[in-house]
């Protein structure tokens, strides 16, 4: 956690993603607003070579089509022979089984670093009876510490569960974050945002469990600082990039809010 | 109109789009900030199945394709299946052949619930010697109110030209709504967002007739007090946000500016 | 430079782009600001007729794939035919072969009458031995002004290339524009709204060289305005379009700040 923005503003990770068409905007915006470099490149003929040159891979299933996770797959590979994390939001499985297919075929194909999602993405990645609706979280029966820990287990990777309170594992550590507000719930492209910074902040840390716990608890101080100053939706996502430009690493030390199991 | 809102935020309707990729960020966001859930989601292997468990689908032409309308019609025949209402908004029919053989394929194909497009796109729709500028209605000879009326008849749908004054009819009533303000034309995607607000309405109104005069009330009424904020349209797109989401039934009611004839 | 704005708010020039999803939504609502209309079409299938109905066409390779480059290139056809301007802004060029590649088949294939890029864009399609670090410059060797003006001459076009000062050559006249402010780098697509806002100004004036130079020079009055009010990039993009929506031509008489060499 030390001095981590500090890094990543001295180093400006370049962070590819292959995303969605709803919240790409959204999440190179807020890449750029945490002081890394996004880019966006999806064409099969260059996804490796991006990948290439980019210091953390960031795919999300949001609007995706089979192209799309050729493509993902194609980067994923690049990005595991280089030894860069991989991010993947699982956005919207459980809601369709083209979704679940299609995250299984990457999760089968490559080495995700960073598996990330809502409370019921996640559960049903991890074989749970978990249903989302369109790319919203229902509610779900398990402890989502228990099925972070052991998923994190079985796949060898960081798994993160977002929500109220965000859950993250390695399958050893178990991480709650309790920072962020109710007003990240209002926009569209809170959790899209929140695995680009995972991006950002496993590109500049190697433990990616404690890069992901980092970059949670950042991005929610942020939220919550910009409450503060919203009246609604709009305001709140303009003063939320404000506030992230804005972050540094002594003041939110003052202000974590995240506990260990 | 009683209690739209109201119903709107507790049955929190999860509405599909398949949309175009100028405005598909806004129409995600708006459907949001009325209390809905949005989804986009255009691969036809789960197009229907998105359609499957969504209350309202919205197709939006706006950067269309072949395989974008191909998905368009399965996940229509999934919603008139499922007697889901389907909303079309036939942006840019009228300025190229593409545009108006792609949305006659679509009409052709499935049932519409409601027609949406400005001016000139539904007279171009209707049969009517009309050109659109790329997305932007050029007048028309003919009178909207008969045009809406009589298309609607003979779509057995639900017919919304929007406009400085927007016209709505199910080929027996017909509803002038005067409610809204020009700083709404300031912004790109009010005519998206609006084929969004309506696809909400009617998730929650099976009467999509007044469904899509109360959707472009409420929608207005937001605007106009957007309006009274702004500066120009970066302020204006940002308090519409807000206001949209702090909206209330009862506020409405004492605003509504419409006419039946 | 007299009456640009006045000329654009009166004939309202249509301007088709064929371009990224990552800032589509970004170049419409400035297009929109500065009073023009926007259109997005990339359907091979219409491209060539949205074309022939506007007033500009701008490339932008942002998010390229093979199907777009081959949309851009019939538009391009379109443009050349009708005589309208075409702009390339070549994001991204110097970071993959896929790239490099592609722009030198649109640049082979059509006739280009703006090339835009950032300096290591610029430099590489020129043939420097210059990297873009995904869509971000890296510095470069050579002098810019004399990279534009040669390669402005050998390719019979106006090269524009942006950074901190910017510079436009036609291969006859090299002029740097010194308007802007560093809150233009603070958020993502400032490079790819000033390809569509040299789109709109080359639009309503055959002089592309002074066009581009116009149009970067009320973009950086714009930004220099907005950020004079901003407490981060959020609050800066909105009081971008803003202030964008409120220039005239006079205002920018005084503020204007370039010179030719």
């Amino acid at each position: 956690m030390k001095n981590s923005l500090k890094s990543i503003r001295e180093t400006k990770p370049l962070v590819h993603h292959i995303t969605n068409w709803v919240t790409i905007y959204d999440c190179a915006n807020m890449t750029r607003a945490f002081g890394a470099l996004p880019v966006m490149a999806h064409a099969r003929e260059e996804a490796a070579d991006m990948t290439g040159i980019a210091s953390a891979l960031v795919l999300n299933i949001g609007t995706l089509t089979s192209d799309l996770i050729d493509a993902m797959i194609i980067s994923a590979k690049a990005a595991n022979e280089k030894n860069i994390p991989v991010v993947l939001d699982a956005v919207g499985v459980g809601a369709t089984g083209f979704r679940d297919d299609m995250a299984a075929k990457i999760l089968d194909s490559v080495q995700v670093d960073i598996i990330k999602g809502n409370y019921s993405e996640v559960a049903r990645l991890a074989g749970e009876d978990a249903r989302t609706r369109g790319v919203e979280a229902t509610s779900i029966d398990a402890d989502p510490k228990k099925i972070a820990k052991e998923y994190a287990d079985l796949r060898s990777c960081v798994v993160v569960m977002t929500g109220k309170e965000d859950i993250i594992s390695d399958g050893k550590r178990v991480f709650m974050v309790k920072n962020g507000h109710e007003s990240m719930g209002s926009i569209v492209g809170t959790g899209c945002m929140a695995a680009s910074v995972i991006g950002i902040f496993a590109a500049v840390n190697p433990d990616y469990c404690d890069a992901a716990k980092d970059a949670l608890c950042y991005f929610g101080i942020a939220g919550e600082l910009a409450a503060g100053k919203s009246g609604g939706p709009g305001t709140f996502k303009m003063h939320f990039y404000d506030e992230v430009s804005r972050l540094s690493d002594e003041e939110v030390q003052a202000k974590l809010n995240f506990k260990e199991y």
